[in-house]
């Protein structure tokens, strides 16, 4: 692996310095991965990437961690200072966040264990939320990453219209997950996100955790998954229909369609994020069916799954070219079915760039 | 799913009133698995378990996972409660905690971005870990946690001693460890938890990330791994030889096996976790590879892989029936090879159990 280039540290202290913080400390996370290339094991151990707004940037780690972080490329772009088992690591970040500072940015998915550890270090200290000045730079994407989005977009693609060549009825929900997964390895995927397959009743629920019921004609089914490329993920729903559609279903898919057609076409630099919400409800709405559109719209996608930018009512941020994010209206009818239509976008200089090209309309299986 | 017995909640009461504790508050985590059977997806919306000490038990959610939720069967033991996009989801939080308390348990795997949300609604409140409460119970594990741990480990040995048929030369890492994952599914993994496959020079990374080396005659070959059986883990290791073994391997082995013979034979209740590790470390020690055996001895294992109690020098707490855990020494010789032997035990009324089976001796793989 190498490091990504020193610019994102510099770049991040700048926003550092605007915003009052004294020094920002991440555990394994996206934002660590992202700041310095080091993919780390999320367990008990700490390890902290302690940058301060002045001082030398530190990654501490666990001893026997050392090799993979060493391998990971962090090297070029932070000091590597590691601990044993039996000593004080947070004694590691005190040394490396120097002085008692008042203001420390904290990653937002570190463990709550290690922020009270933090704050048992610190008890003067006001904590807020690294993402108020890594979001700045994650949200809009470079020509590097927004390459690896289209090559995770690519395989979920293939693995999409694969699917439609199998023959799912008679085979359990889990059955079809695990087919899902192998079939994002098979196409490149370093690691498969999530692979939600939701069928009949079942596909009215936004989350379901495939599970053993078995497949039958006449169900809808909700297939959501994705799969990550150099670190970056995609994601994509289709919904199919096996043998014939239940009642209703056509008509519905055609708002839902027309649905998201609203909605990407509202993408566009300078647009309120919920803007794009908007679009999308408006079409549900007047067609009746807004009690059934229980989710945002979307939601940015990167190093993270989830991410900003979301795409949801009271989010005024406007879009800006670089910004990716998923574009995934849904309808649900509780006990009969459900269906959500999902692609990833793109923000351009000029409007909007489609990562997905899976056929959208609902392909019939057997 | 169902939920587990509301007994689970009842004792967590008790502790609490022991230790203080107005209120627990947990997320998606092993302990909410414990505590309500729900199995809740880690993301960006927060779903949260409100324990009050004296009031009614809460668990709020994101209502697009109402569904979700309520088929877990966490609604026998707890009320369902859930909030919509554009809703505060720290206001239903507030209802369920009833007053502002003053002192608030969190789960220590909880996102520090929801942490810092609940610190803004309680800025009185002093905050400390769940785990003081439930690490009590979850430590000890019943009838029907050891049995699934049983069947966990018996997917895993399957697995160990089906590799041992695999040609591993020629293949690489990441090959080794997808193989490794199929097959824990095969045998009946809901999940897969992890799969290192360390190779050659990589063996001596105790976290080594499988990738693109392609094994050869002459390597030592770490395959550490793991899946789930009902929610419960597996953890083993085995260290194989690839062809004739490399020099000096066959006498550390020797060694490495031996003093894991120690460990396991020193469990039995009453026994402080610590001298486990000692008895590991005391024959490594005595052989010259001190320096080389740079982890602790081993973790607890449950719903979480790694969990109290951890075999660690310091650790002085006395080992009780129904306690499980790893005891997995190693020796990593930097740039030449490493080796690390795990098995999972629990800790009977008058001594221990193995839980896992597979072959100890290091098997020569083609």
């Amino acid at each position: 692996m190498t490091a990504p280039s020193s610019k994102r540290l510099t770049r991040t202290r700048a926003e550092m310095e605007r915003a009052g913080i004294d020094a920002l400390i991440v555990g394994p996370s996206a934002d660590l991965r992202y700041l310095t290339g080091y993919d780390a094991p999320l367990l008990e151990r700490p390890t902290m990437l302690v940058l301060p707004v002045g001082g030398e940037p530190v990654l501490v780690v666990p001893e026997l961690e050392r090799p993979r972080a060493e391998d990971s490329g962090a090297g070029d772009v932070v000091r590597i200072v590691t601990w044993n088992e039996t000593d004080d690591p947070y004694a590691r970040v005190r040394t490396a966040v120097g002085a008692d500072h008042a203001t420390l940015a904290v990653g937002e998915r570190m463990w709550a264990t290690f922020l009270l550890a933090l704050q048992d270090v610190y008890p003067a200290a006001v904590f807020s939320r690294a993402s108020r000045i890594l979001n700045a730079l994650r949200i809009r994407k470079d020509a590097t990453e927004l390459d690896a989005l289209r090559s995770a977009a690519a395989a979920a693609d293939g693995v999409a219209t694969g699917l439609a060549g199998e023959r799912v009825s008679g085979r359990t929900e889990r059955e079809v997950a695990r087919w899902i997964s192998d079939a994002l390895i098979t196409r490149g995927c370093e690691q498969v996100g999530f692979a939600i397959v939701a069928s009949g009743p079942n596909s009215a629920s936004p989350h379901h955790e495939p599970g053993d019921r078995v497949i039958e004609r006449g169900d809808a089914l909700v297939c959501d998954f994705g799969g990550t490329i150099d670190g970056y993920s995609s994601d994509i729903t289709r919904t199919f229909c096996v043998g014939e559609p239940p009642d209703g279903f056509a008509d519905a898919y055609a708002v839902l369609a027309k649905a998201q057609d609203a909605a990407v076409s509202a993408v566009a630099p300078g647009v309120p994020a919920e803007d794009v919400d908007a679009a999308a409800r408006k079409v549900i709405d007047a067609a009746g069916y807004g009690d059934a559109f229980i989710h945002r719209t979307g939601h940015g996608i990167g190093l993270d799954v989830h991410e900003e930018p979301y795409i949801v009512a009271g989010n005024a941020e406007p879009l800006a070219a670089g910004m990716t994010f998923s574009v995934e209206p849904g309808i649900y009818l509780r006990d009969r079915y459900g269906m959500r239509l999902e692609d990833i976008v793109a923000v351009t200089d000029d409007g909007v760039e489609r990562l997905n090209a899976a056929p959208r309309n609902p392909v019939v299986l057997t």
